[in-house]
């Protein structure tokens, strides 16, 4: 009988001072201020390979002594403490309407965040990386200013990124096999940092793990409130991308065989009964300026206009049952409204947590919740920075500058 | 700004040991036979934490010399293989209508193979403690007669089991809140081995990712084809329960909003239209005896009977949409349907197929296969089994006896 590899996977059998400068660069982001005996207590590596360990992470600046001596027996230790100042993580998001950048220093304090309209839907895919390059360089011009050196740069897309980062398709922004990624380093000319490109919901659930009010929760999914619904899936404290990378497309699973016709040629897609467009459609109002015509939407839901109530109602039901499916089928603890979804919140979030209980077979939704998002509509954007930072703590260490 | 653990998380700091003892486990079960030096060499631990570590696994008789040497310049290294012939790993799997119990060696190697019919539906969860405990202690006299001491116990329950193990609710045995695992472990009077309860399709599902045709495959979805369907969700090689354990609770997921009614009480869920019940149900047979109705069906479809070809596509086309939630959402290499779909897959495959590739925004499905499982009736029992050895390989060793 043959075999195979399961659980455990604790490490690549080939990189394991990599694994190790990461596992204390982590006890020192959690544990700070910390010495040197503290970090070899509990991580079971001995204190010859934490001091050499440290050295390295001191070396690049990562990691600096703290003039702090610890009260104890014996002779005091130097303590630790994250460094990161010369350093700059940046994220950008590509999304039909906008272009959101954000810098993040190591420890995740936010150097910038820029948002400029843009027109997606409308330019070509070497339009958009030319737009993109221009952004990103003068965010590269800021922070050298600042004297950081970027560690990295991650963009978000709407639309299907395969593991090697081409997107295959982003039907939004009409792009088919766009070597974004490919294209985006040759515009900034080699850079001297690595360049991702991601799928924008994967970005914004990254986002809300590392840094969103419940950061760290185990089993988390985004939904991306756009013209297009995505899902970005943390399940076991890490994003879940499927085989090729295409998993969370949870936009075009049917509701209802009879539902409205979806842009994709199908009917009733969760995209075109609970997405913003639908909320658009119903309530008569244009989606060409998605942003004008929701504050007019809020603006009649908070004078209690009963068609608008009656819409929010009617797309909260139909997230509902696209969230019930997410906690059947994963058992989350929390699902988080993100976009478009967040200023509608309180009308569509008491149908969606009827739909929710309704229809999961678990006792109290198996505890899974919903709430609104508050990182905004930067959160791809930030996502992007913490995909950077998450590099870094994988044991990808920049270079001794 | 509050900054979070995400990646890597390479090991418990607390039990280094425990991880380094499953990293050269795992070691000499991929590589054997193998040297101590290649071990050395290929995971970065160094010579001496090697040689100690492996007469650790050699008093445990996870792994033995042999008389092997390597042909190299210097002194010839003892070769390594994995033991385990002192060990057994039990799985049981307890269903409506049958009772199956598996042991394999520590490689996986099947020492029995036990199926019994069971009226599950009808007898007390009491009834059914001293009905599993009977044939466990069967079992494991069985193995002491073989000298074998036994590693483990997993038993396999259709149905939300907690990630305490208990069964909340298993609606086709009628059973709720039943500490399966507490009684069992009292009926077999502490018997010195752990015992651990699992969710029928998870246990299927471990089956297949260690032991299958498909062994190894990092994003794998196992649906059991019972009276009810439940999920079984591998994502990066692990398996993925949610929150609270709950997760792969597909079977009222709901597919058509007209559909027929489910015995949850609901409209068109997946179990309703899609299971077993409703194959019986369209041919106008009994659901009583699965089994012997199911010979019937097959039969039929043989002989090309219109009405059952008819109710066999109609079963895929539905069954297929909820494959594609499954492909859109979680974008897997393979979903595997196991149980009584085994036998009408010829049938039902190219209407699942059909349905997944319409269905799915990904191209080509995102290269997601649908296949008929090999595993038979005691996949769930044989992945108890496989739940236990993945215990041992995380480091969970047995007592020097």
């Amino acid at each position: 009988m043959i075999t195979s590899t399961t659980d455990p996977q604790p490490a690549d059998f080939a990189d394991v001072r990599a694994t190790n400068l990461a596992v204390v660069l982590r006890f020192v982001r959690e544990h700070a201020p910390c010495s040197r005996a503290d970090i070899a207590a509990s991580t079971g590596l001995n204190k010859a390979t934490v001091s050499s360990l440290v050295a390295d992470l001191i070396d690049r600046r990562l990691v600096r002594e703290t003039g702090l001596t610890e009260n104890r027996v014996g002779r005091p230790a130097t303590m630790l403490v994250l460094d990161g100042s010369p350093y700059a993580a940046i994220g950008v998001e590509v999304n039909v309407d906008y272009v959101t950048a954000v810098a993040v220093d190591l420890s995740g304090e936010r150097l910038l965040s820029w948002r400029r309209s843009f027109s997606g839907a409308t330019i070509t895919a070497a339009q958009a990386v030319a737009t993109v390059a221009a952004i990103v360089r003068r965010v590269v011009n800021r922070m050298a200013k600042e004297e950081r050196q970027v560690l990295g740069l991650a963009v978000g897309v709407p639309g299907l990124v395969g593991t090697d980062g081409t997107v295959r398709i982003a039907p939004n922004l009409g792009w088919r096999d766009a070597d974004l990624c490919g294209d985006l380093t040759k515009a900034l000319r080699d850079p001297g940092f690595p360049v991702q490109v991601d799928n924008d919901a994967n970005l914004a659930a990254l986002a809300e793990h590392r840094f969103g009010p419940r950061a760290g929760t185990a089993n988390l999914v985004y939904l991306t409130g756009e013209i297009g619904v995505g899902a970005g899936v943390v399940l076991d404290g890490r994003l879940r991308r499927g085989g090729q990378g295409y998993g969370g497309e949870i936009g075009h699973i049917q509701l209802d065989p009879l539902g409205a016709e979806c842009r994709c040629g199908r009917l009733g897609c969760l995209e075109a009964v609970a997405g913003i467009g639908a909320v658009l459609e119903h309530a008569a109002l244009s989606p060409a300026e998605v942003e004008i015509e929701l504050d007019e939407v809020v603006r009649l839901a908070r004078a209690a206009d009963p068609r608008i109530l009656a819409v929010l109602a009617t797309v909260g039901h139909n997230l509902g049952k696209g969230v019930a499916v997410i906690a059947n089928l994963l058992n989350p603890e929390v699902v988080i409204l993100g976009g478009y979804y967040v200023p509608l919140a309180p009308w569509l979030l008491p149908a969606v947590e009827a739909e929710l209980r309704g229809r999961t077979i678990a006792p109290d939704a198996g505890g899974c919740q919903v709430v609104a998002s508050t990182l905004g509509y930067g959160a791809a954007a930030l996502g992007g920075a913490a995909r950077v930072l998450d590099s870094v703590d994988s044991g990808r260490l920049p270079r001794i500058s």
